[in-house]
């Protein structure tokens, strides 16, 4: 079967926490990096806020126009967990105990620690699928093409490995990135003619400071490599041309 | 007069650079602080592509819905820096030179030095308000309630401070964390019930990992004092009966 070119997903972070600066959100990369090895793009990310109304009205809005939807965070014991009750109302699905998933928590604890907070675990929508966790137990789950994953970090990365084969992605996006000792400005002419050049080639400019040394690394990246080599052919040609010094490419 | 209690901001993060996983974004978190101190609250973020219909979209949507709206990114000389250009579309005003922007870079580059790329960043909004870059020179700019910054992290930082009288804020919001050695669970009942009892408190529960040691931090938020000095005693109380280790409050 042919692999379909383009399939894209989008990231709803969903937690106060990351909106009020308390905590710094690496879920984005975690999962994002993850999807483009899968040949999936992320499209946009959006975090938002423990609001039932607004997790099922963004939840609504992005079922439809990309082909996976993941949400991270809400999906512990505590009463500001509302995910999975608020995917059970984006769905019309009735939001109950999950039998599977509360023989897995039974298990996972020791008898007697199975309390009411974590039996909260095992209510998800009617007939979710679930996403096992080799971390700390507690599943997340999938209804149609949304994906529930724990905020933790740690937990959500363990998670991840499991679902390989519930992705059917696209081509693997590559990328080639080219670090040069210069400003964003220097290159900005003929950089700009490559991208016009190279219209199906994403071309990125990005400038950073690197032990007190101005540096721009640009960032080429497509499904096919044949195209990125050009493009890349194509940088190191007005690069040598300009004399600019080339920090490293890979 | 009367400070509002209410006022609300979106982030919107501009770049493929984020949504790929390539670069961490910590602007969100730079940006909530700075906010929450003014007393404005974050209720969204977007992480958006380089893509000119996507930007003006958001834009339109979200300077309806909020106070305030921050970009971050799109601002530099290279092809990929399109806000400026997106959001004269947004507002369907002209995309042109900005004469003191113009000064501004002028005298800030060497002679010879402000070349076309640089001259790029003059490129505005008609009429936009220029926001003073300390680090690198080229400001952001304001239309309406719509401020645009760089995506340099530090570039940025450096520019939030001089933007305080230009954003009217409501009351501060205040914040306190009770830190505990406990797992969720086992205080997701009370907490819940202290939640229930302070309707207009905002409490999170969170997880941690420190020194291979389980905690949750409880945080309690809101823009009165007083209300969150009854919350905490409710779950200090709780605490104690449940012979929880409390690790710190602050």
């Amino acid at each position: 079967m042919k692999k379909k070119i383009q399939v894209n997903a989008t990231i709803i972070i969903i937690g106060n926490e990351i909106l009020s600066g308390r905590t710094q959100d690496t879920n984005t990369g975690s999962i994002s990096l993850w999807l483009n090895s899968l040949g999936v793009k992320v499209e946009e990310v959006r975090i938002i806020r423990d609001i039932e109304e607004v997790i099922v009205t963004t939840i609504n809005k992005t079922k439809k126009k990309y082909n996976y939807v993941f949400t991270t965070g809400g999906i512990g014991p505590t009463h500001d967990d509302i995910t999975a009750e608020s995917i059970s109302k984006a769905f019309g699905l009735k939001y109950e105990i999950h039998k599977e998933a509360f023989k897995i928590l039974e298990n996972y604890y020791n008898p007697g620690e199975f309390n009411k907070g974590r039996q909260k675990m095992a209510w998800m929508p009617s007939n979710a699928k679930l996403i096992l966790n080799p971390t700390s137990g507690a599943p997340g789950f999938i209804v149609e093409n949304v994906f529930c994953l724990p905020g933790v970090p740690s937990i959500l990365k363990s998670m991840l490995g499991g679902l390989k084969n519930k992705i059917s992605g696209g081509k693997s996006i590559l990328s080639h990135t080219i670090s040069l000792s210069t400003v964003e400005s220097e290159i900005a002419e003929p950089l700009k003619n490559v991208q016009n050049n190279n219209k199906e080639v994403e071309i990125g400019s990005y400038p950073f400071f690197k032990a007190g040394k101005l540096g721009v690394a640009i960032v080429i990246r497509s499904i096919d490599k044949s195209k990125i080599d050009n493009c890349n052919s194509q940088i190191l040609e007005f690069i040598n041309k300009k004399k600019i010094e080339l920090i490293s490419k890979n």
